[in-house]
């Protein structure tokens, strides 16, 4: 009995029918059935925002960033009935690990930014917050909101799970629920994911789900508050950019496409140098990672004219240890291709950039897939091919055959190289070989502009490189022109493009309210209690505290230049301080923040366990000798990260605005200080 | 005789022969003709590729930065001259003032901002770099850089001179080559101000094209590198959006929609109260500005059922005190439209919003233009409908009548408020007038889920208002949906969105060389001078100092909280101090942060002028008694403002970083102090 995939609506599991049957590609077994059973799209996306955007906008940024967690732990301790279905992709073990623990290692990654940079509301302050105008009244900022709207992430079929992950993540954060649609020949794979996640039961109803099959009528039910990113081919982008409804509503698309990836061997490199051979292992893990259906695996091998035999030689002799088959056969380092339709697609592509360019190596050079009953899989044997001048030939910058085929050009200067690389109108990543710092310094902005990532390579870096291929939580993945123009990933980047950015204007006291910060100018609230002896429940925006006075004399300045050691002329030399701009000896600026602190400081143990760092101090105007200073500490921003220390004490982010001023109420120093303050509870 | 205007293509003016004819807006008279000689558009682009890009390149962030400050002066001081032509669009002083001091305002603040925020070169760092491996060998950051592309500009009628230059001025920092293509109604006062400009030989070669007419084949010239900016009608964005040359390629796309902004009077505030003044004075305002001719005015005026009456009664006394005509005569408030086209159009709409709604204020109060010979100009009376029921009628969200027509819709409590505002289905802006913040705390939020834009509106910020309908060079102009999705201005953020943004990863020393910034694990240069000696010129970035050693001892504790004032529990209670997470009395955090200065100091005048800031302080580790600290100080970042003191000695920014270690090596504290560096020259 063949099972029939289901797709998760309106947090029901729907299909009984059998439709389309999909196959096993090491073996070309029917495994599955897609559903025939229709979709009610319009169930789909009512379910979303009546359901599912209530239930997340009941959670903050850190509540949300706390399920995701919570959610990678889940999945964590049943990947290996994931890794089983996996392999049935044409994966190898290493192949699927970057699928199912870079999914799950993406979750634990956003759920930690998250956790750091976000706050305990559903507002995102972007600030600071600056005048407009002269009087004080007026000023502006920008705040970041969840958009009310539905993402729908459409995926392709090379990384069913981390593909839906590293778009659920962020947009799961932004408070979006997600219907997910994966490409069909490993939707399987999606759907066996998205079951774990819905057993779980850690996500707020209607979260997620998941369409197995057509996306209908779904884009034409959107609207502009809504998201749609899409991974895949640049044909099917282009198709479903132009789509009326999401153009007519500005609905936001983001694209992925596949595109012409890079590896350039710089000139410096020699074949006796360690980086020719990281180089080469480089080039040859990107050729068969994955059999080579990674968006970002490298399809050209851009080489000195005078290294293209050396290269040639060295890439030949590692791809023939390559053995390739099924990965459960002990020394399988290459598996299949994830069909037999893109095993003919390779081939017809290949074909392509066969003409006019040398085949290095393919199956003429013996391909006999390893392990029993694979004749039908959808095997493709690593092949490496040769341009002798990339200038020339478009078929090399133009054509992607979406398996383990490569081609080497040959370059003449740097220049030609990079004008080789840019050939390819766009693309997401692109690996520079060099010794040289001054190499990198000039190459790698050329390279920036039609490249989303450049992986620079040395010995230095080899050590920990994450490699080519591997787009990463913190870094930005996605290309320009013909690699989709769009940004994924990137740390919190990610998070905001599924915000909506607003700017705000208004008093500060309207926009202490909104942001949720304090904002100087607004209203503040004198504290009866010093701020410092209040615990976080009980601490508000705004609770402020005026200290008293100091007067700051020769003294203190002849103290302090005893005890920090600091004896700088403006501080101690009466002559050569005469011809400052301050025409006279001044305070030390450390001073002034170490007297501050003084005026601040609640002696007793208290509430406040730590003051662990301090941000944006602005020394604004000199403390002459005589001046009497004072400071403002108020409570600025407060973030509840839901966590408790060693003793099980909880404890809360808080950080203080300070003002320190002089006798003519003018600022002298400005900053932020950052403590810990335990909670009461 | 007339004159017909021109277009600058490759650096030359073109256009003789005359096509469509322009009119006085206020009298109907024939004033301009545009040209009929056809503009080779492949010339313009390769114009900008091969004389704009190469020349703007020569330049870094900083000096472009200057052109835009000198530019901006030079266009104050013509600026008569320019008033005198928008007079004939039908403009008041006060809307032109809009137009031509908006315009160089706008110039003065981008200069201004990216003399700021952005380097002395072509690289963008969008730091910090975060470690990726466990080894230091490896770390990752992003990086912005100029696109190598063209922008091309395409405006709306209502702004000719600020609709460019806003644009042009992030385009060119992020330097692209622009052209500009105005609408045709009022495209002789943009090509007077391109006129100027060219005139003043200020920008590099090729930095500035303008297109009088049609864009002809200019889209399907592009490529991924370029991009697009649009502002106009939001069914004009949707036709260029599809174009199959830019999707082709993912070509940028911006736009900047007309959209149903409004205003929203909260339930809190009474007749009686000032804020019931702004409210309808601001409304006015937007009603009768610029002939209610801009894409950000108030046209759906949301107000507490109660309250209906109470407005439409103000306002009516507002705008009939309003005398509509020729802004040269005295008295005269509010002008033309921009053409007998607007005229009829708006007639049009105003026609589609009368049905089902009344009106309250209109042509049937009397409406006759002051003036000479203005019977055939293009006016418009200022018309006030009421909608009873916005929740049932979709007229007055959707059909926007771009003139003084703007429409009183009645709500029942702040959450249906909400919902009216956001049936316009995204704007670029609302107000919400109110004098509590817990309102605005609520609304705000919610309300910028839909708008690009929250100006919150009472007497504090009365004062200083700059207005719902004026888009400001530091805050985000743009809306979702309708309003067509795009941002611009919002400072430096506009600039970033005309550059390319790369993740780079590789070891520390590349990714310094690649920025132009130290980062932590890179290779130094021990200094042989100390850092602080060097003058500005012969600093490099990671000219490195490791300082002499100190061992802090009880004593240093007890002098500095002498000198400080600061007697912490933590630095002077042996008992409470044990029950810390240290369990031990430690030295003040500040004190660390004196002594190393104290520790890098270089007492005698030099080079370095001030320590004017510390950012990014942590505490990362205790300092006990007993432990033995030094630092490191690295040159980390420099930027060349290219600026002199009051003396007329250069100087630059250098920023410093700071680690303070322990005898186990280990960091204890963690900053960047900012200086100011004597130039030598």
């Amino acid at each position: 009995m063949i099972p029939t995939l289901q797709s998760l609506i309106g947090g029901r599991w729907i299909g009984r029918e059998a439709a389309t049957p999909l196959h096993n590609a090491l073996t070309g077994g029917l495994i599955y059935h897609t559903h025939a059973d229709a979709i009610d799209f319009g169930e789909a996306v009512h379910y979303a925002r009546k359901t599912g955007v209530p239930a997340l906008m009941k959670l903050d940024f850190q509540q949300r960033a706390a399920i995701l967690k919570a959610l990678a732990l889940y999945l964590v301790e049943r990947k290996e009935e994931l890794y089983a279905i996996s392999h049935l992709t044409g994966a190898t073990r290493a192949d699927s690990w970057v699928d199912i623990e870079g999914g799950t290692g993406t979750l634990f990654a956003y759920a930690s930014m998250g956790g750091r940079e976000l706050p305990s509301s559903n507002v995102l302050h972007e600030g600071p917050a600056m005048a407009l105008g002269k009087n004080g009244g007026f000023a502006g900022t920008h705040i970041l909101v969840p958009r009310g709207g539905v993402a729908v992430h459409i995926n392709a079929f090379n990384f069913p799970i981390w593909g839906l992950l590293e778009k659920f993540a962020p947009s799961f954060l932004a408070a979006m629920p997600c219907i997910g649609k994966p490409a069909t020949a490993t939707s399987y794979l999606t759907e066996a994911v998205v079951r774990m996640i819905h057993e779980s039961g850690l996500l707020p109803e209607g979260a997620l789900q998941l369409v197995i099959g057509s996306t209908g009528d779904l884009l034409d039910r959107l609207e502009g508050f809504d998201a749609v990113t899409f991974t895949g081919s640049a044909d099917t982008a282009a198709k479903l950019r132009v789509n009326r409804n999401l153009v007519a509503h500005s609905v936001p698309f983001t694209a992925e496409a596949d595109s012409l990836n890079c590896a350039i061997l710089a000139p410096d490199v020699t074949p006796d140098d360690p980086e020719f051979d990281l180089f080469v292992k480089e080039v040859a893990r990107e050729m068969t990672g994955k059999a080579g259906q990674k968006c970002t695996a490298i399809r050209r091998i851009i080489v000195p004219e005078t290294m293209v035999d050396a290269v040639g030689t060295r890439l030949r002799e590692r791809l023939a240890k390559v053995s390739v088959g099924d990965p459960s056969v002990e020394g399988v380092r290459m598996g299949a291709l994830a069909s037999k339709d893109q095993q003919r697609d390779v081939g017809e592509r290949l074909a392509l950039l066969a003409q006019g360019n040398e085949v290095l190596f393919g199956e003429r050079d013996g391909f006999n897939p390893v392990g029993d009953g694979v004749a039908d899989g959808a095997f493709f044997a690593p092949t490496l091919l040769l341009c002798r001048d990339g200038m020339a030939n478009d078929a090399v910058h133009d054509v992607e055959a979406f398996g383990p085929v490569s081609t080497i050009i040959s370059y003449h200067g740097i220049d030609q190289a990079l004008a080789l690389a840019a050939r390819g109108k766009g693309s997401l990543v692109s690996t520079l070989v060099t010794r040289e710092p001054a190499i990198a310094a000039y190459a790698v902005p050329m390279a920036a502009a039609s490249h989303g990532r450049v992986l620079i390579l040395e010995s230095e870096a080899a050590v920990d490189s994450t490699g080519h291929g591997s787009p990463l939580p913190q870094l930005k993945h996605g290309g320009p022109g013909r690699a989709g123009g769009g940004e994924e990933l990137g740390g919190i980047r990610a998070v905001r493009h599924f915000l909506q950015r607003a700017a705000v204007q208004g008093s500060p006291t309207m926009l202490a309210a909104v942001t949720g910060e304090y904002v100087r100018g607004a209203r503040v609230q004198e504290s009866e209690v010093h701020p410092f002896r209040k615990y976080f429940e009980e601490l508000h925006i705004g609770d402020s505290l005026l200290t008293h006075r100091r007067t700051v004399s020769e003294a203190d300045i002849v103290n302090f230049g005893g005890v920090s050691g600091d004896y700088f002329y403006m501080h101690f030399d009466e002559i050569a301080a005469k011809d400052t701009q301050f025409g006279q000896r001044i305070a030390h600026g450390y001073f002034v923040l170490s007297a501050a602190a003084g005026l601040f400081v609640s002696p007793a143990p208290g509430p406040v366990l730590a003051n662990y760092g301090l941000d944006n101090l602005r020394f604004v105007a000199p403390v002459a000798i005589g001046d009497t200073i004072r400071a403002r500490l108020t409570c600025k921003r407060k973030v509840d990260r839901n966590r408790t220390d060693d003793k099980g004490v909880g404890q809360g982010v808080v950080a203080w605005d300070v003002q320190v001023t002089n006798q003519h109420d003018e600022l002298v120093a400005s900053y932020d200080i950052l403590t810990l303050v335990m909670k009461r509870t």
